[in-house]
């Protein structure tokens, strides 16, 4: 089901960043860049997100009743990049450990990014009909079966890592069913989607916009690559390293992604340009200025790397690919 | 926090039975139900009620983001019977377990039950306006933050579980884990909600009908006791004769509320009588009439009680006392 990376994975900075990207980095940056990113991100990526499809597929079957397990099964293998199982696994072999022994994990947390999706989408709450080009699933199997279907990955994420992971103790298992848990509650995602909920129209702070952004985008994240290390049988200290490298890139993807809405054209991004100033949401470029934001997030991927220092840089090259590609993506 | 059962609870069968219940049952069952129930269920359960509450109102305090956290404790601690966790504690007792050691389990499963009655009620499901008297949670706190707030509930209910059970060891707080995320998701509660929300209107069979209930109502009632085995320290024996018993009391649950439905008036019931045959819902006196409904009825509380001849007579108390309580209710 789950193959270790090939070493086929690995090749020049060039696969990765563009000319463009390198020409905008340091001189020194962009040599760095070569020796930690010479491995393939782009074929690793793929590589992953087959193991990590094959396995949900699995993990979901169509049974009894068909209805619910249908409308799982459409949102959860609807495609995705599977980022999240990616640094799931990804940790757990950075800690040394068997990649197999992380992968019910790396398909609970892509279970709990589908649910919050499937719940974002109602029309209760963002409303949207559309995502990645197909129908949302409250508008192929109705509202009620799409609350429920939400309901049921959230708790089969649990029992699949409670029944399904093998080869690691159950203390382990149980303290990462504790921060999955903490990770997606009233302290994790939830706290993330209700604060932004109530802030809409309202000016808010920096600290106010990290928090949302700690919450909804970085607690899953770090829940991911903490879970993996559990698994793969990290120290603390590795767990915490880890932890802190997903909070900073966490943060980073909203950062950038604050900056192109204001730098690109719809037709670079390939989805609209300029929605955050039609709908004067707080952003990073509007508190902070589009330079002192570039500055931001070349902070964040840097202190995101620093996490990375003290492990095996061969093994560390996913994230630190990861983290860069999040840095210098264009769209 | 949490007391054990003090011999006050014991007292006589007409604590619990009506006079007119007691003339309803034959001579050899009053003797059988004085010998059984000699205890007071009625202070049983009022003592447990308020351990439960006590616990709830710890493990969900209110704090930032507040808005999620009201909205959990407003639906959490707006009352209720705490039949499911009273079932936790009182199977945990009767394997000789100390019930402080299901107190975490007990109000995870108080969590997951308010969690799908909050669902249950948003306007896509059963658009119920409200319950127990008090606004449902979306009329008060907005649809979207009951979505959410039910999600950061079941997410906790994990999370509870596996961070505040003290005394167990990890090896059955993980099954109890796998355990109660069965009951919820897609084979539990969920399955039973979507077959319900698919058979409106439609002529359903006996078997139909009991997989709605098997689901809807007894899966938490089975995940409740066979929780407060594990934790009590229950050999596999004792908890799948405690499953059992949940199983025939959860559909006698639904038995008896279906023979109320229709034997007895608006105002005896404290609730709507005939809105079954109103709804042109299938009920068992519809499928099998009224007299063959009781006889199912008294086989499901045979069915049940014969489950716990095996163990002490003394701590099965509240379990026999239950079954009774949800066979002879009037209401």
């Amino acid at each position: 089901m789950f193959r270790p990376v090939s070493s086929s994975s690995f090749s020049s900075v060039s696969a990765i960043l563009t000319k463009e990207q390198q020409s905008n980095l340091p001189e020194n940056k962009i040599e760095e860049t070569h020796l930690k990113l010479a491995f393939d991100f782009k074929s690793y990526m793929l590589e992953k997100a087959n193991s990590v499809n094959q396995a949900l597929d699995s993990a979901v079957p169509l049974k009894h009743p068909e209805k619910i397990h249908e409308s799982m099964r459409y949102s959860l293998l609807a495609g995705g990049k599977r980022v999240r199982p990616m640094l799931c696994i990804a940790a757990c072999e950075l800690v040394g450990g068997d990649p197999l022994t992380a992968m019910p994990a790396a398909c609970a947390v892509e279970m709990i990014h589908t649910m919050s999706l499937m719940h974002d989408d109602l029309p209760c709450m963002d409303n949207d009909d559309f995502r990645r080009g197909k129908p949302t699933n409250h508008i192929v199997y109705g509202e009620d079966v799409a609350v429920l279907a939400g309901d049921a990955l959230l708790s089969f994420s649990f029992e699949h890592i409670a029944t399904a992971t093998e080869g690691v103790s159950s203390d382990r298992i149980l303290r990462a069913i504790g921060e999955l848990a903490k990770c997606i509650g009233s302290e994790g995602l939830v706290a993330g989607q209700v604060v932004d909920i109530c802030s809409e129209g309202a000016d808010v702070g920096l600290d106010h916009l990290e928090f949302i952004h700690l919450h909804k985008t970085a607690a899953l994240l770090e829940g991911s690559v903490v879970l993996g290390a559990i698994m793969g049988g990290g120290s603390d200290e590795e767990i915490e390293k880890l932890r802190k490298f997903a909070r900073s890139i966490g943060l980073l993807f909203q950062v950038v992604d604050d900056i192109l809405d204001v730098t690109k054209s719809s037709e670079e991004l390939g989805k609209t340009a300029g929605k955050d100033l039609v709908a004067d949401k707080t952003t990073y470029p509007k508190l902070l200025g589009i330079e002192k934001s570039r500055e931001f997030a070349e902070k964040l991927n840097k202190e995101a790397q620093e996490q990375l220092l003290e492990f095996d840089q061969i093994k560390a090259a996913p994230l630190i690919a990861l983290a860069n590609y999040i840095a210098y993506r264009e769209n």
